[in-house]
């Protein structure tokens, strides 16, 4: 069984940029002329099929955020499986972006659904470890990955996550340290563990003290572009080999037209290759953490 | 516009004790001869038509986790939104028990869906307000109740919620206090915000001092029954008027009874008698918080 990190790294390793296209599909942001009058979760699974052989040509991962999905009901649901579906088809490495964060068998009962309609998933630590065991266990039995939410890209991620915890650790700090524990038994052969952390692209001095802390964690990066993020601030996170982080953006690159623009599919086509030209910025230094 | 806590405010005032009943629906725990053969959805939504008429007697509110209806899938989903409309024709108050916990847009289509199915929502803190400041607008504008995640009845709820963050205050009291923050201008006429917290019915000692942080929060108590806590050791939850806090038991009413079972509904009925009888250990003394 090839885990879903393996895979990862065996992309990056083959020549592919750590990069990751986030799918946010607003109904206000979708081409304007593309499935005009179908229903909603026909709409973006009619963009998910025009943008995703373009998006598997440039990069190896897509991260669906379910909420978008989510909000339209069953529907939207089932739109969220074919589109990740199809995604896979496409050879693309999913990351549900679903920050699902519950304990027992109910987390249990986000797990088998979400570790089986995605490669890997983002949860959320404030439960504490019995909120993410069950995830570990598709980890283990599937090669499922899971991301733990630990700095976070929003404003207010200051809010708690920087607490002083004692000893000058954050809070950030501490689930970070829970985070490699977790991920201890489950290192793969590149010596990284299918436990990860997410880590806001907006904090780079942050990024730079976390990746000490989360040693084994493949850390997803959400935040380039739109919400302030550089790539270049970014080279901290990744490792001699270049591995060990994946860039995520969103809206830059599938929300970089306007409804009513008609090369819609050449803009994005235009964002992706600028999004992955920006990682030459990288090397060198791609520097060995800290 | 009633908002959600004044109308369980107005219940609880009528007579009705303050009890949720939570809906986890485990398919190796439902009934077995009722709708034998037919889909997952199908037999949760049957087990809900079975229940809720004797629920809605009993109790002014309703939890059902999504979890147990999303792992299902679309057809799961839809259950769901069945599950809470016919909870609510029932005359339920209705927490979507969703721990949803997500920034920006992301987290405002989380609320659009989450407050449109139910009267009211749970939420994680993590990510501090920008995560919740959605939910609040759909507080202000429609109603709706939220419940953010304070300390859980999870064992590992410890791990991170009890971490000293300064002056002998732990994370799980800096919520309750940004909790309290964020409902002030909220407050209905009975004194509560529509911004409630979680508090697992397994910590009492917890309990006390977080109300003390709480003061205008309603406290949704999860954790009765077989989780471990107990009616009588929630009296401090619950002001002199008998409002508050709202204690939820799920599988000491719900899974009662085995698959087997064919009286399974007269021991769904015993045991919600019993769960609303277990509230007269509260009278007297149902204190005011100290």
């Amino acid at each position: 069984m090839m885990t879903f990190t393996e895979r990862l790294a065996e992309r990056v390793l083959g020549g592919m940029r750590p990069a990751c296209v986030g799918f946010d599909p607003r109904l206000d942001a979708l081409p304007g002329t593309l499935a005009a009058g179908a229903s909603a979760a026909e709409r973006i699974v009619a963009f998910a099929r025009e943008v995703l052989p373009a998006i598997a040509r440039t990069v190896p991962a897509f991260k669906p955020n379910i909420a978008f999905f989510e909000c339209h009901g069953a529907a939207g649901f089932d739109a969220y499986e074919t589109v990740c579906r199809l995604a896979r088809d496409a050879g693309l490495l999913v990351i549900g972006d679903v920050k699902r964060g519950d304990i027992g068998s109910t987390a249990r009962a986000y797990a088998e659904i979400h570790c089986a309609i995605a490669d890997a998933v983002t949860v959320h630590p404030y439960l504490g470890r019995d909120g993410v065991d069950p995830f570990l266990e598709f980890a283990r039995s599937k090669g499922c990955g899971v991301f733990v939410l630990v700095r976070t890209s929003n404003p207010s991620a200051t809010e708690f996550q920087d607490l002083v915890v004692g000893d000058g650790e954050t809070l950030a700090d501490a689930v970070a340290s829970a985070v490699t524990g977790w991920g201890r038994e489950l290192v793969d052969r590149f010596g990284y563990s299918a436990v990860g952390a997410v880590v806001g692209a907006t904090w780079p001095t942050e990024l730079r003290h976390l990746r000490s802390r989360l040693p084994q964690a493949w850390l997803l990066l959400p935040g380039v572009g739109a919400q302030g993020g550089r790539i270049e601030d970014l080279a901290a996170a990744f490792d001699a080999r270049g591995l060990g982080a994946l860039v995520s953006q969103s809206r830059g690159v599938l929300q970089c037209f306007s409804p009513t623009d008609r090369d819609w599919l050449d803009r994005v086509e235009s964002a992706l290759a600028a999004f992955v030209a920006g990682f030459a910025a990288l090397s060198p230094p791609r520097c060995p953490p800290t």
